[in-house]
């Protein structure tokens, strides 16, 4: 992907799995306003069916994009682009979205353009709009050879190569956090067996914290939510964690090897200089950064003897898929 | 890499774990000669010191060489490509090498030059050896995204991105071989566990054939190699496979699971549209490919979404590593 054609003004929208995030992104780059919305929670579990949640989802694109285009002024902007999490083909089509069940299938951009007639709409893979973002003006930069790795209901990856962010045939690269990691391990909504995701994402958090607070490691943040290990979130051990609980700490060590090990992994398939992680959990910084950069160093292959892989936060942090979905809109589909 | 500048007859050497194989190319591509001698073991089993295994499989190499220069009669080629197994950095020295153990570290061009002082040599990965030549003449001519997997004594994948083999930030790209796929799995030579090819390359195959000989599922292959279990090799259930014996289809059949759950990990990541299998295992043809296909249809993420991704015999057979390191001698090393 490149945005050679500047065209002023863009609205980029980020489809995440609890939250729908616009920006309105002037010509030099600079987020000029924004606006969110809750993510619509399909009726159904079946992820291969599409319904009415497609609708649903581009009805809250449409009214972060109604609110960032009466923020344009008087030219409002007329081109949109869509990061959505999942299968994104050439054409823009969410084929397969494990992390937005009922989307399968949808055709964002059309629906979103029947809404306001004079859009210009793409859709592209959300992790793919965060690595453009970063390698524009992010921790990417200058980078010929990197990942971005968005850390939020799933995990998504972006990958550069030779400096550009590449797609795959299909548009399919970077649907990494469905690598198995063990196939033994729990069962994942795209419908197989221990997905990276399942470990590593902020689902995989939670499913971490559960786990410790059943077993009794997490006994005063179990406390401070009433009392039932069901009820641990991922948010109360980021939350714990910065209060320097044991238990808190420990399960971000676990995530931060899990992390390492699907990091360590993409290593051995695309060999990068440099990994920068975003996403809503990649906002935990340096309490997930410590332990996933201690467990990369001892699972990467031939670690001694290769150069030193940087591990990053998102410079952008939560804002760079919006922000890349807003330099996609400006931008030819063709990579 | 490309090999835009072509100098006519060149000699391309694939080192395996079992033999060093050779052959004189022609400037159109045919092999004008083939030689091979087998590969030196080491004396140590630390695959991190460089000692005389480093020159001892430089002077196989030069064995092979002399062969090949001197089949090439009045003027004899003065180029070199190697492909050697593991992680081959840019300036073409093995930085690691879990499966040639003792030559990490080794500069296989010098010690190849100094051995014939008029020799321009270069080394490149074995796998991206083959991808090269299966992207020039054989099953992924044309192929804009594409995958070589060599499965020999340990795993090899070459990749094709955008139509060129994409080498990565360090030259490491396609270590694949060592993806983790059950991190409580058997270890590795590369000192971790669970790594891909402890499952689905020539050497997972003897230790899946021997973990289904001593359950006893393979009564007929342990009395035709004595009776010990711990006799059965991969070679054997090839042969008793080709006869029809049910044991030994159905540790292919294993065999072919494990191969389909890494390639569907890395269909994951870059997204190609054709995968072709080769190295000495790939010899097995449709008795490996066949049940490999039907794990893949399912292992694959979004499969009933999405274009299917053709798996194929490499066209090249054992051959291609040869091939592609005679192409690869041809070019300038940058990519």
């Amino acid at each position: 992907m490149s945005d050679a054609g500047r065209v002023g003004a863009t609205i980029g929208v980020d489809i995440g799995g609890t939250q729908v995030h616009g920006v309105l992104l002037g010509g030099d780059g600079a987020v000029l306003a924004e606006a969110r919305v809750p993510t619509p929670q399909p009726e159904t579990d079946d992820v291969a069916v599409p319904d009415a949640a497609g609708h649903d989802v581009a009805e809250a694109v449409l009214a972060v994009v109604r609110e960032l285009r009466a923020a344009g002024g008087a030219q409002p902007p007329r081109r949109v682009g869509i990061g959505a999490p999942g299968m994104v083909d050439r054409e823009g089509i969410l084929r397969f979205a494990p992390n937005l069940p009922g989307a399968s299938g949808a055709d964002l951009g059309g629906l979103v353009s029947e809404g306001i007639g004079d859009l210009l709409v793409d859709v592209e893979n959300d992790a793919n709009c965060a690595a453009l973002a970063e390698r524009r003006f992010g921790s990417l930069r200058d980078v010929e050879h990197g990942m971005m790795v968005t850390l939020g209901t799933g995990i998504g990856v972006g990958l550069v190569v030779g400096g550009r962010v590449e797609i795959g045939a299909s548009g399919f690269a970077g649907e990494a956090g469905h690598m198995i990691v063990d196939p033994a391990g729990p069962p994942c909504p795209c419908g197989r067996r221990g997905c990276w995701e399942r470990y590593a994402s902020g689902g995989g958090l939670g499913r971490l914290a559960r786990e410790a607070a059943y077993a009794g490691r997490l006994a005063h943040v179990v406390a401070t939510v009433g009392g039932d290990p069901e009820n641990v979130h991922g948010e109360d051990i980021s939350t714990a964690a910065l209060g320097g609980d044991e238990g808190a700490l420990g399960v971000l060590d676990e995530l931060g090897w899990w992390l390492a090990l699907g990091l360590a992994n993409l290593v051995t398939v695309v060999d990068p200089e440099r990994i920068a992680i975003g996403g809503g959990l990649g906002e935990a910084g340096h309490l997930l950064l410590e332990p996933t950069r201690r467990a990369f160093g001892a699972l990467i292959e031939g670690g001694p003897f290769r150069p030193p892989i940087e591990v990053v936060g998102a410079a952008l942090g939560e804002r760079a898929g919006a922000i890349g979905a807003g330099l996609m809109a400006r931008a030819d589909r063709s990579p």
